[in-house]
Order: C-alpha cells, then structure tokens, then sequence
C-alpha cells in the first residue's frame, strides 16, 4: 500500500505542532442508535503499520463501542493550534479485540496496549465509566494491569478515512483541499472555496 | 430562566483558559441526511442573551447548515488545554436567519453579525464553500460587507444544551458530572465514573 496524499500534510502539521501535547489529541464524532451525534476528544495513537488507519485506545464499556455497532463510520475534526489549520477525516471504524479474527489486528491490539503510558493502561482498570462514582476512591487506585497483555475491555479503534478535508485559515486567502478515495483506491485530490 | 448548573464551571474554564485564543474552539457534531456523522471547529460567540444557548456564526451556504433540517440535534466536544478538562454538550439546533419568526431572534442574529471581526465578516461575502476553487483570486478581495445589516446567507446558529458531560483530567483520579435537564426543566447534576 501508498501513503494517502493527505499523510503528507497531516504529518508537516504534526511536526510543526510538536511542542503543544494536545495537537495529538482529536475529536471523533459517531451517531448512536438513535441517530444523535456523540462527540468526544480522543488520542491519536499513530497509524496502523503499513496503512492509513488512524489508531484510537478504547474501553469496550464506554459508549462509543457501543454506539459503532449501529453505525460504522466515524468523523475525526482535528484542530492545530500553531499552524491554524483542521483536518476533518471521514471513514470506516473497525473496533479490535481479544478476539478479532485477524492476528495482525490481534498484535496490533497488543502493541497499542504495550505503548501506552502507566497512567492511560491503569483507566481500564477503574471501574465502569459514565456510571454513578464509585464512593470508594481505592477503585481508582488499582493494581497495575500487566503490561504486557492488554486487559479484556481493552480496544483497539481503528479509523480508516475515505474522504479528507484540509483548511488552512493561514494565508490569505485561506486554502482548502478536498481528498476522496475511489472505489478504485486511488485518491482525488480537488482545491474547493474555503 | 436561571444559570444551569453547568454554566458556572464552564465560565472558570473559559476564564482559566483566556490566554488560549483557540480555547474559544469547540467542534461541533451532527449528523446528515444519509445519517453519517459529520464534526467541525467552529467559534464560540457568547450565549443568547438571558438564556444557556451558544451561538455560533455560520453560513447558509456550508454543509452543515443542510444537514441540520434532517436532525436538530448536535453535540459540541469542548476541550480546554490548559485546565485538561472537556465539555460535551448535546441539545437542540436553532438556525436562525433574515425570516425567523421572533423578532429578537432576528435582533440577536443583526447584533451576533455586527460583533463579527471584519475579516470574519468578509469571508460570508466569499464565492460558495466547499465547491470547486474559484480561479479569479479576487473573488476573496470583495468589498467589505455592511457592519450593521447581515449578508443574506449569514445565520446566527442556536445550540441550546439538554446533556451536558464535564470531565475533569487533572486530579487524582479525575472527576466527571452529568448534567441533565428534566421535563420539568430543572437540571438534575450527577457524579459518575470517569
């Protein structure tokens, strides 16, 4: 497989905002069972080896897997503050766990788990989220999980895009491009009106 | 009408994160007509006098804009850098343009345009977004635009929050509430796991 033409942008804007921690951090918005949008800040986790799949940890009991399994795609709004520019990409989920049946996702699970900070693998061992606070606040201070072997609930999200949406609001005129792949798996690229 | 209870928490993380132009960001979450999610940065502009709706400017011309007559429905995901904290507020869409039927609706549209910077101004009188790029880079020289009297295709959009999700990431461990108005319109406030 190529590199998708946007990686090439997207990668400059992810140097050029290196220094602020929170241009990795992105929101991705789903629509759930009753068609309402959900929208939540994620991290990004870098792209699965190989393709132009955006990596996401997530925990099996938060909404958003729960939300994917009515509607599989997904639209990803990220905003860099430094460069004053947004990438908006839109594609299909592929939510990955102990048991999907391909062991390249399997490992790719596995290593998205083994990369993660102390802090970020111990979340998936509190307890339940969006549920009502647990008053004990040792549930919040549990055992360190293994780090070698990713906990049950924990998920890899996957975010391949098919369609892509750079604006720059730098420059004067601003610019924006338009990314679309073809059920060729080529990419379009097209300069539309900011 | 009184503050909802999540005003005051939200009015400290804007004031704690003033120095971050960009902290005035949120992206916004709906869905379109084929019941795809669609996600975008856009600025905050105040709330509607009297009333917990933020207004946002945007233009009758953007996607979002159509979108929104197939579901009243957003969610806006509001991260703050500095304070590591996020909003998520989900409610009712209100689009309001020239021909809205309440008369200070059509007055806070007027008063949302006028306090639009020139350069935000100038770009409601730019050729279609989001369309092939026009070639002639003068059509994004035109001349400014009224400040009192709003360009047709400016609207004043309305969000006005039913759920409201607040996360706390700093702290040990961090701390979430789920705010929820009730038929009653009374806002019952709930801590919950984060």
């Amino acid at each position: 497989m190529s590199l998708a033409p946007w990686r090439s942008p997207l990668a400059r804007a992810l140097h050029n905002n290196r220094t602020l921690p929170y241009a990795r951090y992105f929101q991705l918005a789903t629509v759930d069972a009753d068609g309402y949008p959900a929208n939540r800040t994620v991290v990004f986790r870098g792209f699965l080896d190989k393709t132009n799949q955006l990596k996401i940890a997530t925990d099996s009991r938060s909404q958003k897997t729960n939300q994917m399994k009515h509607q599989h795609w997904g639209e990803i709004c990220w905003y860099f503050p430094k460069t004053r520019e947004q990438f908006r990409l839109g594609g299909h989920l592929n939510l990955v766990t102990a048991s999907n049946e391909s062991q390249a996702l399997r490992e790719a699970r596995q290593i998205t788990w083994q990369e993660l900070s102390d802090s970020a693998r111990l979340q998936f061992a509190w307890p339940e989220p969006g549920v009502a606070r647990v008053e004990d606040e040792a549930a919040f201070s549990p055992l360190p999980p293994d780090r070698e072997q990713p906990l049950p609930n924990f998920c890899l999200l996957l975010l391949e895009p098919i369609q892509v949406d750079h604006l720059e609001l730098q420059g004067n005129p601003q610019n924006r491009w338009l990314y679309r792949q073809q059920s060729s798996h080529q990419w379009l690229r097209q300069a539309v009106n900011p």
